[in-house]
């Protein structure tokens, strides 16, 4: 499960043109002291439907948003004409997507890859990130990721953020 | 997910009668140093073979065995005359599993619970009880339990295994 | 699994502005002496997404083009300003689905509900309706279906097609 | 879908040393009339319990019996000795399996494979055979088997047994 090509600067900035689901703009500076699962998709992207975004709503679900923090981040490569932010804004309606979601910063220089997606060197959608409290990318999937798998890494960032024994003075917790 | 009932003496030992896959008599003992999934079940529950025995199949093929043991437990407190070790023998070689299984001890007092069943305080099966690498008991849970959150749980246990920080000199991994 | 309303008259004509993977303005006359099964849905409706195209698309694959016809309906009855022809065009090249879709026909006194689903009385979408060999609709079905069911039907009204006896002459054939 | 080797004569007669869910000695002759869905397995076969057995509970909870019947065979051709009808009446009752399910006769020769499974030819379980209204074993599967797919095939053997037109007087039914 271990991403060899993964090294510890911080994970590259994300680059949007606009958010959904927050009054604000987002950087990964506001969630230094937080596990942070980025999910890279396109609203019509049929893995990313099928896997990417059960996968967000569950991890929303099971994990406190003051631990873990899901961000989502449209990443549109193609079809750029009916991809737009308006649809962006139905598909995550429909979807009673919650969490906050960026549009991927199109490329001033034309370039049909947006730039948020260049700079993570990204080979499609659906991606996942993982990044850690610190803010350093810690991993990252193209395609579908096994939940056991994803959970365990999720896991052991959380117990990495929360120090390293969980237990004291008699009382254990496991630290997801 | 966190097991508030749970106390950090260490995890009430195993009680058998006999062990298959494995030359010896197993005790938790042996497995200090590595986070332990113990699975109790029966061979004749639906909800074990559904869920428990595919979970543990999945388990073993994502870790390391070096890092995390399955160990099965055959916890029968209903219809012994038919799921006796013979036929245990039989569901074990039919559904290829390899890793080590124990056949919990029968009451001498003639209770219908065997022993480590009792010692444990389980409900039913299953029962999956996660043990850490200092051998204290950290979780438990009847009936079937989601991946994610168990993924996350064993990957908590396994950076605590191996210390705070996964990140040294300019290098990261995730520990699971 | 009979659905009580649904009377032996044709089923109503389709009424669209324009088709997919086809060349012609289809019409339900023209499937005359094969069953149709079809498809209603929205291609931003999560229900559609997650079963009914992929029930589409595996009806496609079991069933031979000259006894089961599969047609999709695009009835957009809510963001119309986004579930464009145009969209709907990139959403079925990328889920591959290969077979006629037509565009349910905007109402023009301006109501939200296009004509076809007017005529149908649809609930929602996803919905699918059976139309036997004669032009009779014979089952219409708001939400998700059971494939044993769905399938039975999709039998039964295949072998009246067929005509009654599979068994001639010391052969016998499964007409499905 | 269709079985080229199957034909017209009547299916082999169950031989049998004993049932459960029943009073009587079950025989295909008490079932004419009826369309019979035949399932053989073994109760410690991973893809028995697995597929077969929740396909068989499914299939009763969506058909009449008046119209369908559903027996189970537990042809035993390994590890005699645990498979008993001991073991089967517990595996039964965990499973709540409630249709008549057969004891296939062990053979008086001491061949490993049971009688009707010698009859049928069963290459294995789990094996389902579809017998029509008639008596006549139209498809025999080895295996797992697509649900919409064996849909199609009651559906179409339902409609049979029904007689060809499912419309009549301005009335429609579908068989199924």
């Amino acid at each position: 499960m271990f991403s060899p090509s993964i090294d510890s600067r911080p994970a590259p900035a994300l680059r949007t043109s606009c958010w959904f689901n927050t009054d604000e703009v987002l950087s990964l500076d506001s969630f230094k002291g937080r596990v942070v699962v980025l999910i890279a998709f396109q609203m019509l992207c049929p893995g990313c439907v099928a896997k990417s975004i059960p996968l967000a709503l569950r991890l929303e679900q099971l994990f406190e948003r003051s631990e873990l923090a899901i961000l989502g981040l449209h990443t549109v490569f193609e079809h750029h004409h009916v991809m737009t932010p308006d649809a962006l804004e139905v598909f995550l309606a429909e979807y009673r997507i919650r969490f906050p979601v960026g549009v991927d910063l199109p490329d001033p220089a034309g370039a049909d890859i947006p730039l948020t997606m260049q700079a993570y060197g990204m080979r499609g959608t659906p991606t996942l990130v993982l990044i850690d409290a610190e803010g350093r990318r810690r991993a990252q999937y193209f395609g579908a990721h096994d939940e056991l798998a994803l959970g365990a890494e999720i896991g052991a960032l959380l117990a990495e953020r929360d120090g390293a024994e969980g237990c004291t003075e008699g009382q254990c917790r496991i630290p997801a």
